[in-house]
């Protein structure tokens, strides 16, 4: 693919909590791997019909190699019942395989902080960083399987490259009405 | 279908609250209508995956017919986190089109009232009641569509009867401890 | 349903050869079930992909009662490849489990006789009896299976009635292009 | 992916005809694209529900890349019914999109030419060349959408590097019984 340079190095995950994992996760040790980053909220249908299995799915595939699946729950909206032990719930009885990480909320707004920081669209949002920690995709909404899969294949196969550390990205977000409909739900 | 007058006679929904309509409904008003009560959590990945769509389905396709669908939310496990401000966020981003009686809990066990009354195994459920309010249909886990439309389409065009009131449902349940897979959750 | 006696009495299937059962069937032996018809074409997509499993699934719900499900190979393109040593490829490869008639051609055009007798859009097409072989359904293009068990299922709960032989079918067809898109192939 | 050097030179497309292409293609041609091979038969149900949908959603991803997508008609069970004329119908009718060659028959036994040079083991079967024409994928049944997309794009983003010739496959099948399931239709 062309010119990885270009992307911009991955902002860091801000996480309240993190479930499904003995410790929390950081981008800056994952370098070397693939990191596929699924961005949902467990009250959003798109997300739970479609996204959650896709994530899951590329666990699976990829379970042995040097690709790291994290599910990264973005609550923007019905913030008083998407809970911590909610979610703890929704991970066991979706038996979601992966690390999750709880974004951290916002003292000012309904948009939490590392959804800001990528500059995400809505829910689910797939996002894919390079073995570099580079973001190579930000995809909100959905994605066939077969362009997931090729995706991260290519990623896979690419060789590591020097790190181009400018271009940060550039974290403004209006935060809006949002709705949720077949596809996921939008701020 | 042979023999309605030996099936019993439906228990009362017993509910602490009812959603996404005006008012209460209750079975003794519905006479006359064939009632399709469709028993889930929201947690429950084979009532949100398989058997609300279908319940939705079963909603739009009788419209305008002599059928009343009600969703029972019959919660037996993560009571702390399916709360009534929950189920209301469930309801409005999954676009639930029918009412929800929420079953009333249990002071000593887990198992709610209505869920025991039917003796229901789990959830999803499907209860079918006939135009005479008698339980016709007790059915945990999946069944097809084409079953669900053959049992109801034959309930509407049986001729109206008179009723056996004898034959009440005996309330017994054990509460173990139960576990959800794809088809849904059992007790 | 509503006033069955204004339906018209099913013309008779006048088939070139039968298939898949030791001897012809015919409508009238058929008094006392509910007969389903599905009429296809081997090279209709819509017909392979949904009406042919449909079909299926509708002859193993009611297997044990009275209904009998009877395919009808209603050729109208592609007249020289879809020949009976084709379709009998084609009834093992796909396991069909009921009876295939084989619509006889037209010395004249190329729609075959008993499509034109129904007066037939296209494949798929369901066409429903009920018990007194009236038509009841004909139906061209997809239907959702929760559609075609209810519509059986009233048939077959329906009591047996006196039949007005009045009201024979207008055999009236055009004959023009015709094409195949994801719901079927239309005349 | 590992050692590339250690796969085989792909033998030649051995066709009896070719169509949906204005002109037959050769397999040295297509050096510097990946190559997707589709070996399907008319009458597979395997393949008409999965692999030929498959292969058009492959086409449709890689079109404008250095992709060529393939169809290999590799007929070894009811010849006389699987004919160019029909399979031209069938291309017609499923709207296949990709050059379709028609496997060589065999004057000796069921399996055709081709089929046989790569030791096919049934219907349907993705094969998947490198951009040296090496045969890097040679998979009887389904494979998901999700690996498919995850192999061709790997061997997009491989780099070019010199074929080593030796290593001719072996040419070596038994012609018994067959049969088709769900999943294809196996020598």
């Amino acid at each position: 693919m062309k010119n990885p340079q270009r992307h911009s190095l991955a902002p860091p995950l801000n996480a309240a909590a993190w479930l499904n994992t003995a410790r929390p996760l950081t981008l800056s040790e994952l370098r070397g791997k693939v990191v596929v980053i699924h961005a949902f909220q467990m009250l959003c249908p798109g997300c739970v019909t479609h996204g959650i299995p896709q994530a899951s799915a590329i666990y699976e595939l990829y379970r042995q190699e040097h690709v790291q699946v994290i599910g990264l729950h973005t609550v923007f909206e019905h913030h008083e019942v998407m809970t911590q032990a909610a979610l703890a719930a929704f991970i066991h009885e979706y038996r979601i395989p992966f690390p999750v990480a709880i974004d951290r909320p916002s003292a000012t707004g309904s948009v939490p902080h590392t959804m800001e920081a990528y500059q995400m669209q809505g829910t689910p949002t797939l996002i894919v960083l390079d073995k570099q920690g580079r973001v190579r995709l930000n995809q909100f909404g959905r994605m066939s399987d077969m362009q997931v899969g090729s995706f991260i294949g290519r990623l896979l196969e690419e060789e590591t490259q020097a790190v181009d550390h400018s271009g940060e990205p550039d974290p403004v977000h209006d935060t809006g009405t949002h709705k949720c409909d077949e596809g996921g739900c939008s701020l």
